[in-house]
Formats: C-alpha cells, sequence, structure tokens
C-alpha cells in the first residue's frame, strides 16, 4: 500500500466529528501517526451539483464554506471539490443545458474564491475511476441498507401528489435513483478524502460511504479504503423568500423566492425588501412560530462581516421593525455578495471561454491521477487487471 | 454520430434472429443501408468468466463457437471477446486466484484457435468505460424489469438450503448481483455489438440489454445505441459426468465429473468410461429417460468431425452396448481436444509469460478504443464531460 492511504487510514481516529477541518487537525492528528515518514494531511472533498448560477442557500451551505477551507488549509492538504454531473443524470436532463450548468457552476466557484492553484475543481464525469470503484463497491454494499436510505423515496414522491410510495410508483424507479448513494460514496472514496463538508440531509449518505469503507475493507482483510469524516457547516438552511416552509430552490418558478450569487444590489434588495414574513411589525426570533422573520435573521447573522447568531441579530434589532431587519438584512447579503457577479460574468467571457476549459482540463487532470492512484491500490486488492 | 454507429442501428432489421452470424449477414444486411457510404459490417462481441482452465461445457456452450464466428468472419468485421472479472466479483475471489484464472482462460482462448490478430481478447476490467456505461444506463433502467429477473435468486439462493428467497436472504443481497445484468448490457452496447452469441440461459440478459437500448434511445431521443442480436448455439448444454442432472462445472468438487480442455488423452477415456450411465446395457436416445446416454451421445454428437446429432449417432451405434458408446464418446472428445493442451501449456509458459502480457496491453488497447468511441456519442447526447 502506498504511504498516502497508509497515512489517512492510521492518524483519524475513528471518533473524531470536528466541526471545522483546522480544529480537527488541530486536535492532534499529527500525533496519532507512528510513522514518522508518512504525511501528515487531510483530504477535503465534497460534491455540488451543476445548477447552474447557484442560490444563496447553495453559496452558505456548501460553497461559502468550502471557500473557507480552503483558505484554513495547509500547503500539504489536498482539497478536491466536484461538480456531479452523473448524479444529475438520475434525473431528466437536457443535454445542452446540462452543459451550460455545469460550466456556470465551475465559474461560480472560481467567482467565490476557489482558487484552482489551490483546489482542483473538476466534473465528476471526467473521472471515470468513480464508476469503476463504485461497481467495485456494489459488490460489497448491501439492497437492505440502500432501501432504507430515504433520500431517492422522497425524488420518487416528487412527482406523485398522492404521496405514498405504492407499487406502482416503485416499480417505475430506475436503477440510477436507488444506487446513487453508491456513487457518492465511490466519489469520496475514490479520493481517500479524510474530511467531507457537506449539509444535515447529507449525513446519511457519509454514513453509508463508511460503511462502505466497512464493506469493503473486511472483504479484502486490508485497511485500504479510508472511512471521511463529516464536516457539518453551522447552518444550511436558507428558507425561500416566498414560502418560509420551503427551502431556497432553482427549481422554484417563482424568481422572487431565491436571490442567486449574481442577483444585482438592486434585485437582492427588492427581492429581501418583498420577502414574506408576517403580519407582526416587530424583530422577534421564533424560528416555528415566525419562520420568514426567522429567515431573514439567520441571512443576516450569517452574512455578518462578524461571526453572530440569528438571536443576537434580533437582540441587536429590538424595537426596530421588520422594514429594519429587511433592511439590514438586504445590506448583509449585498456585502457578501459583492465584487462575485463581475468576476462571474468575466471568468464566463475570459479568453472567449478558453480560460474555463483550461480550467476543466487542468482539473481533470489531477483528479484523475489521484483517483488513478487509489484505483491502483483498490484492483490489486480485488484482483482487477492492472492499466497500464 | 459517426457513421459506424449509423450503419450499426440502420442495416439491422429488427426481427433478424440469426442461427449464426454469417447466415445473418447472408440474408441481406448490405441491402439494408441506405448510404453506400457507410461500412457493411458486423460487431460481435460475447464475454466468459475468469473461471481458470474451462472445462467441455464452457468450450463446447461458448469457446468453440466463438472460434468458429471467428473463422467465418470477413476481414471488416470486429470480434471482441471479454474475459468479464468484474462480473466474477459479485461472488467472493481471493485475488490472486482471480488474476490466475483470468490469465489461465486467456491461454486457453488462444490454445483453442482464438487469433489475436482477427479478435480482440480483452479483460474487461482493463476497460473502464464498461462501468462508466453501466452507470449511464442504471438512470434509464428500471428496477422492476431487474427485480423480475432470475438469476440472481438462484445465486442468492445457493448458499441457502431451505430454497426460499425470503426476507433475511434478500437483504443480504449486495447491489451487484442485483445490477450486474446492467453492466451485462454495458458490455455489449459499449462497443456497438450487432451480434452476440450466447448460451440459452443468457436469452433474458440480452432481451434486457435491447430494453437497455429502447430506454437510452428513447431517453436521449437518437438512435445511438446499437441493439444486439443474438446468436445461439445449436447446443450448450454439456452435464456432469458423474450426475446428468446437473450441468458440468468447475465447482463440483469431484474432478471426475468433467473434462477439462487441458485433460489428457487417458484422463479424458478413464472419465468418459466411467461416465455415470444407467441399468440399459444399450444404445438409444431418450434425454428424458435416460440423461447420462443421452449427455454421451450429445457429446459425441458435438465433437464429431461432420455436423450430426445425438439421435443420429445412437442410430449408428445401433445394437452396440455402452461401453462402445463410451469408447466412440472418447475418440470423438480426444480428437476435439487435440493439441490444446499443449499449446495451452506453452502459451503461459512462452517467453516467460511476457506473451500473455503484451496481448493482455494489446487487447485492453483496442477495446478501449473501441469503446470509448461509443462513450464519446454516449457523452455528447447524455451532456457529460468529453475525455480529452
Amino acid at each position: 500500500m502506498l504511504p498516502i492511504a497508509r497515512a489517512c487510514c492510521r492518524r483519524l481516529p475513528a471518533s473524531a466529528t470536528p466541526y471545522l477541518f483546522t480544529s480537527a487537525r488541530k486536535r492532534g492528528f499529527s500525533s496519532v501517526s507512528a510513522d514518522s515518514q508518512v504525511d501528515d494531511y487531510a483530504v477535503v472533498f465534497s460534491g455540488i451539483q451543476p445548477t447552474g448560477t447557484p442560490h444563496l442557500g447553495n453559496y452558505l451551505g456548501a460553497m461559502r464554506q468550502w471557500r473557507r477551507l480552503q483558505d484554513m488549509a495547509g500547503d500539504e492538504d489536498k482539497l478536491l471539490f466536484s461538480i456531479v454531473d452523473l448524479h444529475a443524470i438520475t434525473m431528466p436532463q437536457d443535454a445542452e443545458a446540462l452543459r451550460s450548468r455545469r460550466r456556470e457552476m465551475l465559474a461560480a466557484l472560481l467567482a467565490i474564491g476557489l482558487d484552482p492553484k489551490r483546489s482542483t475543481l473538476f466534473y465528476q464525469s471526467s473521472v471515470m475511476q468513480h464508476t469503476e470503484l463504485m461497481w467495485i463497491l456494489s459488490c460489497t454494499a448491501s439492497m437492505g441498507y440502500l432501501g432504507r436510505m430515504t433520500q431517492y423515496k422522497s425524488k420518487l414522491l416528487a412527482g406523485n401528489k398522492a404521496g405514498d410510495l405504492d407499487e406502482a410508483v416503485s416499480s417505475r424507479l430506475k436503477l440510477g435513483l436507488f444506487s446513487y448513494p453508491v456513487l457518492q460514496a465511490a466519489d469520496i472514496l475514490v479520493h481517500r478524502a479524510t474530511h467531507v463538508p457537506v449539509g444535515d440531509d447529507q449525513k446519511q449518505h457519509l454514513e453509508f460511504a463508511r460503511e462502505c469503507v466497512t464493506n469493503f475493507n473486511h472483504t479484502y482483510d486490508q485497511e485500504l479504503l479510508v472511512s471521511p469524516q463529516t464536516i457539518t457547516a453551522p447552518s444550511s438552511r436558507v428558507m425561500s423568500l416566498r414560502d418560509p416552509s420551503q427551502k431556497m430552490s432553482k427549481s422554484s418558478p417563482n424568481v422572487r423566492s431565491r436571490i442567486l450569487i449574481t442577483s444585482t444590489p438592486n434585485e437582492i434588495r427588492q427581492r429581501i425588501m418583498s420577502a414574506v414574513t408576517d403580519n407582526t411589525n416587530a424583530v422577534t426570533y421564533e424560528p416555528n412560530d415566525r419562520p420568514g422573520v426567522a429567515n431573514l435573521l439567520e441571512l443576516t447573522a450569517q452574512c455578518s462581516p462578524n461571526p453572530t447568531t440569528p438571536a443576537d441579530v434580533a437582540d441587536l434589532l429590538m424595537g426596530g421593525t421588520l422594514g429594519d431587519l429587511k433592511n439590514a438584512c438586504a445590506e448583509a447579503v449585498t456585502a457578501e455578495l459583492r465584487g462575485i457577479r463581475d468576476r462571474y460574468t468575466e471568468l464566463l467571457e475570459r479568453q472567449g471561454g478558453k480560460y474555463l476549459v483550461d480550467i476543466e482540463a487542468a482539473g481533470a487532470e489531477v483528479a484523475r491521477r489521484n483517483a488513478e492512484e487509489t484505483m491502483r491500490l483498490v484492483r490489486d486488492v480485488v484482483g482487477l487487471a492492472s492499466l497500464r
């Protein structure tokens, strides 16, 4: 086994559930390794759907955290962020739209400050090793476990108003929708990620990825695959500005329900000023009773230059009106997104598009090399042919 | 779409179910194409498990037919034969044993007369495009259809003496065992095979591969993937010499139940002379009442230098004893396998093993190029990233 894989296996205490990656490192990862020749470094991996220009929810829930991880990472740490187009096709997609959205997402990741010299940005479909490992994991992954996972059910039910998962609906289920947690596990494991930043709704999938590690390592009696640690974002729930019971989403027909990271200051102001709240013209933080107000407090807190909480923001605005809150919120969001729109537009057009094409190629190359390193080990212990 | 893919789609009449590939060509394939620039050629694909040295059942059921197809094929036809190690791992495997068995199977295919200049021989795990296409097909393949397929159930039941597929057994089912027909479909479709020689027990899987073609082409509104035609062997059921109710198998603990293609003339004679028949010392062809005798007649007929049937062999031996039949059978089988053993041994040792290593690399290269041609088209219509 290569030193790199041994390093990852050895130095991660199974019980560590770091809130943020640097704090995890500070908690003494270096001291776990008994082998002084082994480099001590983290591999951060995460993926995002190619939804095109991201909205504020994508930004605050995932992308901004990726940038922070990048900024905190040491020179020896690896960061890989994938635009997961193979996952996107579990639902019907228009090919041309998928291509545009994938590239827009890439431009967005760069625009918010991911540095391609520091973070490897790549399209999942550029790295065949992901599906190769998926198949290998499939051979030790239990159907029973997959059947108990919930997300495929909610996707299935999205098109079914009656809301029950009857046999007729189940029989239309495509294999990809059922088996994609295995691909997701392969995404992580093929890069021997030690740390995976995810939203709350993805914790179940991380758990499954760890289950895949256990199954594989047990079957082949090797500590080869690395069990990834979850890095949970402090909060990732940004709600619709038109219906605070729903998450902010690109698929809502009402564009006023969301703020894109490329929205102009005017658009940001308009959408926040017209956000649905309630009839009490006072600022209090009551997430259950006043979800619309809580959402604006949440946004304001998350976009504050200094760390704060929605409750603290409410305290600060005590005695003020909802208008005051909306003003404060619009100001904070505008400040947070400042510059992104211009960079995004410029990046899409830089060198007539060639700049992004080059970033794609370079990212694919690095990710492929990294994945191939794992697969060489995997093929060896499984007994598959080595590629030359 | 490249001319090659168009050619395959256009020139194959949907209803043609050729018995043998050349007869299919003679039935007017050339005339189907309206485009005179389009080359008219067939792509034959089939796969075999890496079971190590094959037995007579593997040889008569599949391998010999592959050689015949090779000998009948025109210069413009492509032949690809894969040793499907990725399928093998749906059941537990020892890595070292898998590696040996894969190489032995390769030597066996060469020893029986497959010519690497004419037929592309390759290990499935050398060509990542197989699993890549599998994932894409998974996104349009129905769980319901897969659940109705039977083979995974019999594999599951193999370890379950009670014989019923209860919930406890089902929940231990691995995804790979359930989803492997999709990989099998990808094996065929990634090479745009027009003709697939298979045994009776694989017909259901060919049907499923055609279903995958329909689903994919319908979803992406393109006639891109090619619906393969089945080529059925005249007979592929060679039974155990110790228990004629069971197929001849490498997994039977009794070595006397089978003849390997590398068995010596002495071994062949001993095993056939001691084959289980029945108490009637006369030669008649009654497959239901006299399965042991029928099996020997079948073997004799299949190994005759001229085409004949078990019933005709029985007629020829009318009035003779079972000893006469066994003598005739041993003689025919010995003649059929003559030379294979020596070539096999020599091939495994040629150039200290380097010869086979080179064949592996060359086969992988050709198969990869062929698969990549399809995948470029597939990625394009699905909207995935193009690999450069």
